[in-house]
C-alpha cells in the first residue's frame, strides 16, 4: 500500500483547495504524495510562493513538490503535447495509482489544458500500471464556468474529511496572501462552506468531492 | 409592481428550503407570494402538518396557502394531464408573473412530476400574461440524485438572501419534525452551508441559487 | 473484506451480462456476491428459469439469490416507492459496501425503473454505510437506446475479467434458452467482443466496463 | 425504390406538422407512406377528426392510414410493452425502410412514450430488415420543453421542401380546426416560418429538420 | 434605471444580428447601450466598415461605440488573459448591469474566444456590482454548430421585439454589404423568419432569444 | 452514383482505422473515394510513411490522395482559418457528397482541431452543393477520451462491412509499423473485435459506426 499519488496542478494552492484533506488521508493511509505544481506565481512574489508551497506541502505531510515554472496564465502558449510529455515523463517516474487534477470545466484555461494533458498522458497502455485519474474542483474556477453539461462540476466521488479538514486549514494559512476575505470563495470559510455542504451530502460533517474519470481494476 | 409569485412544491417545507428567503425578498419588494402544495404530509401527520404550512409560510409573509391534497410519493398514479389541469387552474387564477418549483433532476419522483405538470401548464401561449419559470434545488433531493446532465441542477440565476436567511431559518422551525440533525442535508446547518455556497458563488454572505428554464419579457 | 456486494438486475441473466466477470474476481478476493433478481421470467419457463438462475450463480460462487417475483415488464405499474422499499429492505439486511445495477439509459424500462429505485434507496444518509453504486452495461439493451447524453452508457470504471471471462461464459451457459446465435449481442460470442473491447480500452485482454454513479470513501 | 416509409404521429396532424413536405417528397420518388395515428381526437370531434386525416393524407399522397385510437393524453396508462407491440406488428406487416415519429424531449407526454416504444420495436435485431428511425419536431411542443440536453431538438438532418412546401400547407387546411392564429407556433405562418429558418439552415427556401436517431447500411 | 448595457460582440454586424431588437428596447426604456466591436473588418474595407459600425449603431440609439481593433478571425492567437484583461477594464469602466456577448457554441473561434473571455471578465466577486451575462445567437453561425450539448443554442430567455424589429432591420441596412440574399441565413429575410420562429415560441410576433448564463439578484 | 466521397484524416492510417471498411463498400457501389492526410508521419519514418499510405490506400481501391504535410502534433499552432482555407480549397475542388472526418471528442488535439476546421469549411451555403458530414471513431483515441457528454462517441450510422472487413485489414498491414500487438486498441485484433461489436449492435458480422454531424438532402 506504499504506493505513490500525484496531484498535478496548475498554480500554487490549487492542489491543497481542491483535495488537501483527502492527500491528507491518503498520508495517514501510508500512501505517497508528490505535488506538482505547474506554473509560476506572478513574477514579483515567485520566490515567496515557492517557499509557501513548500511549507503548506509539507505541513500536510507531502515530502516531495515538484516545480514546472512555466509561465502563469500562459500554457495555451505551449502545444499540448509538449505539456503532455512533462506529465509522461511524471508518470514514467513515479508510476503513480491515483492521480488528482483540474476539471476540465473550469473556467481558468490552464486549469482545461492540464486536464487535456493528464488525460492523454495517463491513457491506459497494456504496457502501464493503471491509473485512476481523478479531477478535483477549485473555489473560484470550478463555480464560475457555466453551468452547462461539458463544464459543470459532477461529482461522483465524496471523501469523508472530517478527520483531516483542520490540517487542510493550516496548511493553507501558508497561502495566506492567496487567500481573500469571505464570501469571496477563495477564503477560509469558503472552503470549509464548501467542505460542509460537500459533507452533508454523504452524511459526514466535511467532505471533499471528486469526478472520477477513469478507474481501473486490474 | 403588485403582482403574484406562485410557489408551487410537493411537499410542505419544499417551498421554504428551495426558496424561502427569496420569496421573503420577494414580500419585502411588495410581491404577493402564493404557495401550492401538491402532496399531503404522511397520514398520522396530516393535520398537524397542515398547521405547520400555514404558521411556516404565514411567519415568512405569505398569507395565501393552497392544499392540493394529493396522495404522498403517488403523483404518478395520476395522469400527467389531470396535474397539468390543476396547474392551469391556478395560472388563470393567480396569473402570476413568476413560478418557482421543482428541479427537473431531483430524485424524488413527485418534484420530477410537478416539474413537467408546471412546464406543460405555463406553455407561452399568445393569450397568456408571460411567466418567468424557475426550478429551485431542495436539499435531500437535487444533491442526491446522479451528477449526469439532464439530472444535475444547473444553476444560472443567484438570489442574494443575506437580509432573510435569518427568517427562511425561523420559518423552517416550524417543520422542525421534518427537519434532521447535520450532516443531514436536511437540517438547520445544512441549509445555512448551502447559502453560504451559493453566496460565495457571487460574493455575497447567503444566497439561494435556480436555475431559470423561461424568462419572457414583453 | 469479508463484506457483502448486491447485484440487483431486473431479469434473469443480466447480472451475468452486465458483471459476471467482476462478480467472481470480486469472490475470489473474498467479497461475498448476493444476487437479486426482479421480475420473474416468461410465465411458460417461469420454474425452470429460477433453476437456471441457481445454477448460473451457484457456477460462478454466488450463493445467495433473491427472487422478488415482480411481473416481467411491468414494474412500471408499481409506484417507485413501493420498489424503492424493497430495495431499502434489503440494503438494511445485508449492508452491502457495493451494489451493481442497470444503467439509467438502458433502452429496456424496467432496467431504467430499477435504477431510480437503488438510486433512491441507496442516498447516502448521514447513519448509513456508504455504499458504491455502480451501473453496469447489458447487451441487447445498452447499445440499443438513443445515443444522446443521458441515455448512453458512458463508462468511467473498468475491471479486468481476462482471469475470470471463462467463468462469465461457462456461467451463462446455464441460460442458453435466453442465448442468441451471433450476430445477436446477447450471445456467447457478443459477450466475448465486447469484453475484448472494453479489455483494450484499459490494455487487457478482457474487461467489463462500468459506470460509477457514487463513491464514498468514509 | 418501392419501400414503405412509416410515420407513426400521436396525434392527427402531428404527421403534417412534422414532416409533411418530406412525405410527399418521398412519394414523388416513389415511397409507399403509411400513416399511423396512435392516439383518438378529442371525444366530442372524434368522427370528424379522423375524417381530416384521412382527407389531408390522402391530399398528400398518403393512401394507407391506420387509427389505433388510444385515448388521447393518456398513452402512460398503458405499460409500455403493450405500446411496443402494435408498433412491432406494424414493423413486421410493412417492413419500413424509414420510420418518423416525435422527438423523445417533446414537452407533450405521449410524444416522449410514442419515441421510447418506436425505438424499443425497431431495435436492429439480426433478422429483420434495417430502419432508418427519424425524430420530426413538432411546432407547439418540441419549442415549448426546457432546452435542456436531452430535451432540446438537435437536428441532424435536413430536407429541401421548397417544391413540397404547399402541399403541405394545403393538406393543413384539412385540420383548420387544429390551427390557431399566428403567432401560435400551430399556425399556417409558424410552420411556414419554422420551414423557412430551416431552410436557410441548408441554403434553401424551405426546409423540415430532423434528429436521426439510428441510420444502417447494410 | 440609467445603467449601462454592454453588447461585446466580434465582428461588426454581429451586434445587430444577435441584439439589435433588444437593444433597442433597453434603450426605449432608458438604459444606456455601449457597443464593443473586437475585431476588424476584412482589410480592404476597414474604414468603411468602421463607418457603418458608427452609423448602424447611431441609427439603434447607441452613441457609444468602442472599437478594439483585434485582426479578424485571429483572436485565438493572442493569450487569453489578454482579451480578458480587455474585457475587464470596460466592466470597471462602465459598470454595466447586463452584458450581451457571443453563445459559447458557434462555430466561428472568435465568437467562441470572446465567450470564454467574458465569462471569465465578469465573474462575480465580492467587491463588484452584479452583471446579468447573457448569450445571444448569430445567424450564420450558430445554427451551422454541430447540435450536441455543449454547442447547440439553449434559449432561455426571450425578448418581445415586435416594437422594435423595424429598427433593427433598417439598421442592419448600414451592414448591407455583409448581408446576403435569402436563402443564406445572414439575409434580411433571415432575420426576419428567426425572429418570428423566435416570437411565435413565446405568442408574440417577433422575438430574439437568448441563453442567460448567470444572473444575480443583488 | 459517380459522385466524391472525401475522407480527412489527421494522420496516416486514421483513414482506415476510422472508415477502411465503409470507404471500400463505397468504391464497390461506383463513388470515388479521395484521401486528404493532413500531418506529416515522424520524421525519422517521413518517406516510408508516405509510401505506406499510397499502397495501403491502393490496396483498399483509393486512387486520389493528398499529402497536405503539416507537421504532426502540431495543427494548434496554425490559426484555424488557415485550416479551414485548406479544406475549403477541397471542397471547391472535388464537390464530394459525404466527408468522413475525426470526431470532436477524441483525446488526439489534432483530430478536434480538424473537425472543428471541416465543419466550417463545409457549412452549408445556399450556392454550395450539400454535403454528408460523418464522424468515424479512432481506436487509441476516441475511446481515451473522458465519457462525458461532448466527449464521448455517440454513433448513429452504422455501416455493414461484412464483406470488406477483410480488405480493411489487409489494407491496415502496409500501417504494420503503427499497428500494435493486441490489447493495444490500434491493432488487427482490436480494430476487429470494435468491428463486432460494432456489428452485433445492427445484427450483422461487422460493422463500422459512425456519428452523423449533418446531412442534407436537396
Amino acid at each position: 500500500m506504499n504506493d505513490n499519488v500525484l496531484v498535478i496542478a496548475a498554480h500554487p494552492d490549487d492542489e491543497l483547495l481542491g483535495s488537501g484533506g483527502t492527500l491528507k488521508k491518503l498520508i495517514n493511509h501510508g500512501h505517497n504524495v508528490i505535488t506538482v505544481i505547474f506554473a509560476k506565481g506572478r513574477k514579483e512574489e515567485e520566490i515567496q510562493m515557492k517557499q509557501a508551497v513548500l511549507e503548506a506541502n509539507n505541513h500536510l505531510g507531502v515530502e516531495e513538490i515538484i516545480f514546472l515554472e512555466y509561465p502563469n496564465l500562459l500554457l495555451e502558449t505551449f502545444p499540448l503535447h509538449i505539456i503532455n510529455k512533462e506529465i509522461e515523463a511524471l508518470l514514467v517516474k513515479y508510476e503513480p495509482s491515483m492521480v488528482f487534477t483540474h476539471h476540465y470545466g473550469d473556467i481558468n484555461m490552464d486549469h482545461q489544458i492540464l486536464f487535456q494533458a493528464v488525460l492523454t498522458a495517463a491513457r491506459p497502455l497494456p504496457e502501464k500500471k493503471p491509473i485512476e485519474l481523478i479531477c478535483f474542483e477549485t473555489v473560484s474556477s470550478s463555480e464560475w464556468s457555466q453551468h452547462t453539461n461539458d463544464k459543470t462540476f459532477k461529482p461522483n466521488y465524496f471523501v469523508d474529511i472530517t478527520d483531516t479538514i483542520d490540517k487542510k486549514l493550516e496548511s493553507l494559512k501558508f497561502y495566506d496572501k492567496e487567500m481573500r476575505p469571505f464570501p469571496h470563495p477563495r477564503s477560509y470559510e469558503g472552503v470549509q462552506y464548501l467542505a460542509q455542504v460537500r459533507g452533508m451530502t454523504i452524511g459526514v460533517e466535511y467532505a471533499e468531492a471528486f469526478e472520477i474519470i477513469r478507474r481501473v481494476w486490474k
